[in-house]
């Protein structure tokens, strides 16, 4: 399609870390990278896997400028067996090239994508580590590359996948975490860019990060920007609540990103006759529902912990306590079964794993 | 303060283009740009002028994924007289800070920014064009560069002034333009990051002025995200509208940016006596006013064009015309005035002129 794809092996392989113990996340990353570039008239060009390495550009390229730039987080994961498996990548594919759209980047082909990175990482299959609940992440990424300080779309890009072996996000289980409802700083609002996953939507939330970490909170929950009211997402996760028996999370309003793993939630929760609704939830709603005993589980979903269990609520000064600050028992079972398929220990019964080589 | 600014000239210096025709915008670029690192714990370090040329970052650089982004834009003339002149880059350095602080961004000491620049243009001043109404473009920014993909603030950062000549943006003289009143796409919300000139509100921009000039509009004029009804901005550009003798331009609410070229008009206008209104200014009004025939002129205003006149309106598929698609006799006049200080041939008396050497 683009042409393909060139491989040039490094001349030696990094000192690697040990893959069992204190990764972290996006530290260290594997030997290769992949490339492809996009020029104007020609279209995407020169897909190529080359040895991970400093990339150079004009400072006056629109990167650096206007922010231009969308990505995706995946990861492969080393089954029982020994083989190496991606979870749902044609999802992250798909979405790039919605992401892509909103912000005027040429698409590339799904199927292409998913290909270029089962190559890379079968080059680089050393680096899946096996440890339970360790992956490699993977991160694909386009950026304009184009030097010129007009506002416009550019007329040249680079779409990159880099990799890097991580930890079980929990190393010792899962953890619930402290959240603050924030009432003043937005995410995004219909109209905006935050159903994609674009660059700009994590640069803006820092600093509300940074406020939530001062009351003793690992995030924030974000409310809608237009009537500070429904939940969007918490932190950079969906966010689903269990209320009286029943899961809720907000729909996709058109400002909260289309999660794989929410959707993922969705559909087990379907297949195991628990009922989910998505619709719009507001925080008076949480507060009442906490206030009556309803309120039995919350937590945030996404591709780097899974599910991160949410044990309290600080809005408007007053924390809210959620199932006694502990692990609640649907979210454990959706973990187990999620890394379960991931790890190969639980029938992959809807297909989503890829595997490579 | 930082240090002291080291300086490597280039070897060579570049072919230069004709300085006086075709320039364009942002394409060309001097000898020379200015750097300095920030690594946390030891702070800003090693300011340093070195030739113009690539910058490399490993892939896994956060400007690369998150956005994190601030940037500026200003500009040095040569006046009448031969000397080189900045335009209130005071102005534009207390900006910068006011954008890294949002985006959690270390600061910089405004008065160092401003020597930098001082500094940069005096060693590339052969680079400022003397053509009447061209000048060097003048372009600070800070990138976050740590490699790593946690989602927090970055522990690294590079500060880059890197200088374009360019031309008039109007070569012959003010040219109204169309505008679409976009009803959908939104620029910024409060509690965003509107009032910040951060990169990632200009790449969610980029596809309503797309579908902008597919209606034959040179720009969109934004509402407000929340009752999509106050007037905004007009694509990067402040708004203005002289109704009925009187100029409004919509109040710096929180999601606008609060532009200096913005300020410096407000303050020309009362220093004429024309009376002159910061506050919500909403679309209806503006039909209400068009039809009855109050709607005298509408105009942009930036650092790029200084002014750019409305020729009309897009709304709801009514087209508008604003004083006949003409420029009108108040947008001339400011742009005459401010242009005339910039050149050196009105008098600087506001102090709005800072010399380079």
């Amino acid at each position: 399609m683009y042409g393909n794809i060139s491989i040039e092996k490094a001349s030696q392989r990094k000192t690697m870390p040990d893959l069992a113990q204190n990764l972290g996340f996006g530290r260290h990353f594997t030997d290769h990278m992949f490339i492809m570039d996009y020029t104007e008239g020609r279209g995407w060009h020169d897909p190529r896997i080359v040895p991970y390495g400093p990339i150079s550009h004009d400072p006056a390229a629109m990167i650096f400028h206007y922010g231009q730039a969308v990505f995706e987080g995946m990861k492969a994961f080393r089954t029982v067996s020994g083989e190496i498996a991606l979870f749902r990548p044609e999802q992250n594919a798909k979405r790039l090239q919605r992401s892509s759209e909103r912000l005027s980047i040429p698409t590339i082909d799904e199927a292409f994508v998913v290909e270029a990175i089962r190559t890379l990482v079968s080059l680089d299959k050393i680096w899946v580590p096996a440890k339970k609940g360790s992956s490699l992440y993977i991160r694909p990424f386009v950026i304009a590359t184009e030097a010129m300080l007009g506002v416009r779309p550019s007329a040249q890009y680079s779409f990159i996948v880099i990799m890097s072996p991580v930890d079980a996000y929990y190393e010792e289980g899962l953890h619930p975490v402290n959240i603050l409802v924030e009432s003043y700083y937005a995410r995004a609002v219909l109209g905006g860019t935050g159903n994609a996953k674009v660059a700009g939507n994590y640069a803006g939330s820092l600093k509300a990060q940074t406020l939530a970490k001062e009351h003793d909170c690992a995030q924030v929950l974000w409310l809608d920007a237009i009537e500070k009211k429904y939940l969007e997402e918490v932190g950079s996760m969906n966010v689903f609540f269990k209320i009286g028996g029943e899961v809720v999370t907000p729909s996709l309003s058109g400002s909260i990103l289309d999660g794989i793993t929410r959707s993922s939630i969705i559909h087990l929760l379907r297949n195991w006759g628990i009922p989910v609704t998505e619709r719009k939830v507001s925080i008076d709603e949480i507060v009442q529902a906490h206030a009556d005993g309803t309120l039995e589980e919350a937590y945030g979903t996404g591709t780097a912990a899974v599910v991160s269990p949410i044990g309290s609520l600080l809005w408007n000064g007053n924390r809210m306590e959620i199932n006694g600050g502990q692990t609640g028992e649907l979210v454990e079972r959706l973990y187990l079964e999620i890394t379960g398929i991931q790890e190969g220990t639980r029938p992959d019964q809807f297909g989503w794993l890829t595997y490579c080589e």
